[in-house]
């Protein structure tokens, strides 16, 4: 463990008191750094809450593992609501359960609000460290670590810091300085899709639906989910692309589209209180940011949705974000505090394994609206599950070494495409021998000759078709 | 043609004076709007010429329509030095030459500045059309067409327009401003390599190589191009990975490196000069820039670098940055200068296209300093002759529909990789032919029996090793 005497009496800037910007601020404050927050917003512990961004978010082990470091996870734990497994709601209200690991593994439904809360509490608690709410970063040069803030008072602040940290989300100021700067690579895309929040408020004083899970309502073109709430409400979202919600300008619209589509949920949600919310914001976009480096010298860095905003599918990214706090962390452990190595290191670590989840989280946006559905997509599951029971270390589901492991995320991609071509290739033995075996047993059926024979008829012609089609077969796999 | 009238009285703001924002000012002068060009530098036609962009660019077919469109064909044509193919240089010294289409096809080197400066003439000589040099843009609200500039006497000015035209380079400020509208989809990335301009000067007040040539020194890793300019010098760029750079830190080792890897252009460019000119500037960064949509609303286009700044080694930026020009005079003219229905069809109709160019110049960035080398690559440019002799109208060869025709951009593409498909089936049939033809032969003059025979006994197990063998060959081409 490196000594913090080095980290005493620098300064660092968070910018950004969100759940990364917080978190940061946190593992700063605890190595000793002067640290200042900054956040544009009031302080939404005494501010009155405001729509905006998403209400519950799915924790799993790599948040909980950033929040444990910090002394956090038990208290936010005990605030979550665990969900064990998805529930699938066909359309004809059918439900069917896939677990998202075993009986001991699950992911928690969280508040946004209550997190972020908790979060700044937790920052406020060192000495060290100070929130300056309401204060938004005017601009900054990056490489010299120097911020122009503007406060309550209006008169811009120029203040300079050994380190700034850009938390300050997908549309970062932090990011839009390091843009300008030399070989700085980037990349911004919306999807398609956009998302808008409803309510299934609890029934009697109970949920309306089980609890203990993530209910979705896969359609192909377009999904909603439901999370639990710990007041016993479920929060659904519904996705869809734009041009599907411009479809839908009146109630009557919308109430024929979840008569249509979702129609298990309208008793649920009550068809007022549908349309109310239907109306009570426009559809948000879903933008999905990539950047390379992180870092800019030794005096700026970003990380969360600053660095990497991606799309929500995979339920990963404020899980991503926190692990990039952590990563960090463990950075300054191995390099004894020296921002001009950590910096660059966090960089060339970290990157690969963001823009791997960025990735997966992209190709789940597919996956969970459509292939849940799927009987291929059902049996693939019980296939990862009979695989890790019977090679736990050797084979790890994808979901399992995203959620519920610290394998790094491009490692993890990395042994998922491993794991599908051994799979494959698998099957494909599987099903040559059954074949063979097929053929020996009606071969020796009809005339009770040894092997050996049938490998001499088999190239002579009298089965020659079959065996021009095995060599071509088996050709299959490889140019997948 | 469309009437012009409804243009009258209608004011456009063109941000930026280079090459795309003269041309564009030309072609919306003459469409009777009444233009304002934006120009941050001085007028290059009194200043001082200072380094800094490449100096000469290639300018081929797609360019030289649209400055027919307004008049400046044969005047700018007539300054620029035909290069009629590639002049590959060898480690050796061993010089070989491959056309880059038939005997009247031919690219021009044209010197970027005589250029401009003749596009700024240009517009100064329509009416309509003012250039404000040394006035640069602030800011814009591009959805409204208000612009903020700063001119010498250093107060901002706001001014509205009913059409803004970013033509601000790959940097650009306009669509900075773009950027942070809602769903705007954006990507830079730079290429590990950087650039160099050197100098081959006049020998005896001659060419000291053949000058109609786009001379290439290709060496895998790096390579040097030269391109003839009319003061019988050439300049050199040497393309190069920044880390490769940075291995040069002495005038001793650039020496050792162009003894090393371009023998023959030492005393070309004289050793004190080609120091002196390797250590005026570093090397300089490339960057590639996409974005969608290239408008916003009625009020705001991007054209040029600043919507699609691209990697040099097509030699189209230029070309492709005056064809979105004269695209948009083409769509003008069809929507009778409805810019309400014009700048989203411009959106939808050239995005495919310039997005098709910054992957073929990416992909070419690799062809030209490694491939161009090979014989494989000679084997191919020969066999695009030979099919595009027969066909002329059905196999195109890929850089003469890019710098020979209008074909679009995407088309191009689909037509090459469509062609690429066919000529490997082709050679496969023919290689396959040619195996049985010889098979046959061997078999026939072993023992004069029929075709017939041979089809059994390969069938039969004798020939069997080489019928196997085929049918897995068969799968090959598909695979790829």
């Amino acid at each position: 463990m490196a000594s913090s005497d080095d980290t005493q009496g620098k300064r660092v800037a968070v910018i950004g008191g969100g759940l990364v910007g917080a978190l940061n601020a946190c593992f700063l404050a605890k190595r000793n750094f002067q640290v200042d927050v900054y956040e544009a917003r009031e302080d939404i512990r005494v501010a009155k809450f405001t729509h905006g961004r998403s209400i519950n978010l799915a924790l799993s082990y790599r948040g909980r593992q950033a929040l444990k470091a910090i002394g956090l996870e038990d208290q936010i734990v005990s605030k979550g609501v665990p969900m064990r497994a998805r529930m699938i709601h066909s359309l004809s209200g059918k439900k069917s359960e896939i677990p998202y690991g075993n009986k001991s593994q699950y992911i928690l439904s969280i508040s946004r609000e209550k997190l972020n809360k908790d979060l700044l509490t937790a920052v406020e608690s060192y000495p060290s460290a100070k929130v300056h709410f309401g204060h938004k970063l005017l601009k900054c040069r990056p490489e010299e670590g120097a911020v122009t803030v503007l406060g309550p008072d209006k008169v811009p602040r120029d203040v300079t810091y050994d380190l700034i940290v850009g938390c300050d989300g997908a549309y970062s100021t932090v990011r839009a300085h390091l843009m300008k700067k030399p070989r700085f690579d980037y990349s911004q895309q919306y999807i398609p899709h956009g998302y808008m929040e409803l309510t299934i408020p609890p029934k009697n004083g109970e949920y309306a639906m089980e609890p203990n899970y993530l209910h979705i309502w896969p359609r192909n073109a377009f999904m909603m989910i439901a999370l639990p709430n710990m007041d016993k409400s479920f929060t659904c979202t519904l996705f869809m692309s734009f041009e599907d919600f411009e479809k839908l300008p009146t109630s009557d619209d919308v109430l024929d589209f979840f008569q249509k589509n979702f129609p298990d949920a309208i008793p649920l949600m009550g068809e007022q209180a549908l349309i109310r919310n239907f109306f009570l914001l426009p559809a948000q976009a879903m933008i999905s940011v990539k950047c390379s480096p992180f870092h800019l010298k030794s005096h700026c860095v970003l990380m969360g949705d600053a660095a990497h905003a991606i799309v929500p599918f995979f339920g990963q990214g404020m899980n991503a974000g926190f692990e990039d706090c952590l990563v960090f962390d463990e950075l300054m452990d191995k390099f004894n505090n020296d921002l001009s190595v950590c910096l660059p290191e966090f960089s060339r670590f970290r990157i690969p394994d963001d823009h791997a989840i960025s990735d997966l989280s992209m190709y789940n946006y597919i996956e969970m609206r459509a292939h849940v559905n799927s009987r291929w997509f059902l049996f693939q599951r019980l296939l990862d599950k009979l695989l890790h029971a019977i090679m736990p270390s050797t084979f790890i589901p994808l979901y399992t070494m995203v959620a519920f492991t610290r394998i790094r995320y491009h490692e993890a991609v990395l042994r998922w495409h491993w794991q599908k071509k051994v799979i494959n290739k698998g099957l494909f033995v599987l099903g040559s021998l059954t074949a063979i075996g097929s053929a020996y047993l009606l071969l020796h059926h009809l005339s009770p000759r040894p092997l050996g024979f049938l490998r001499r008829q088999a190239w002579t012609g009298t089965t020659g078709y079959w065996n021009r089609c095995t060599g071509v077969f088996w050709q299959v796999p490889w140019s997948h």
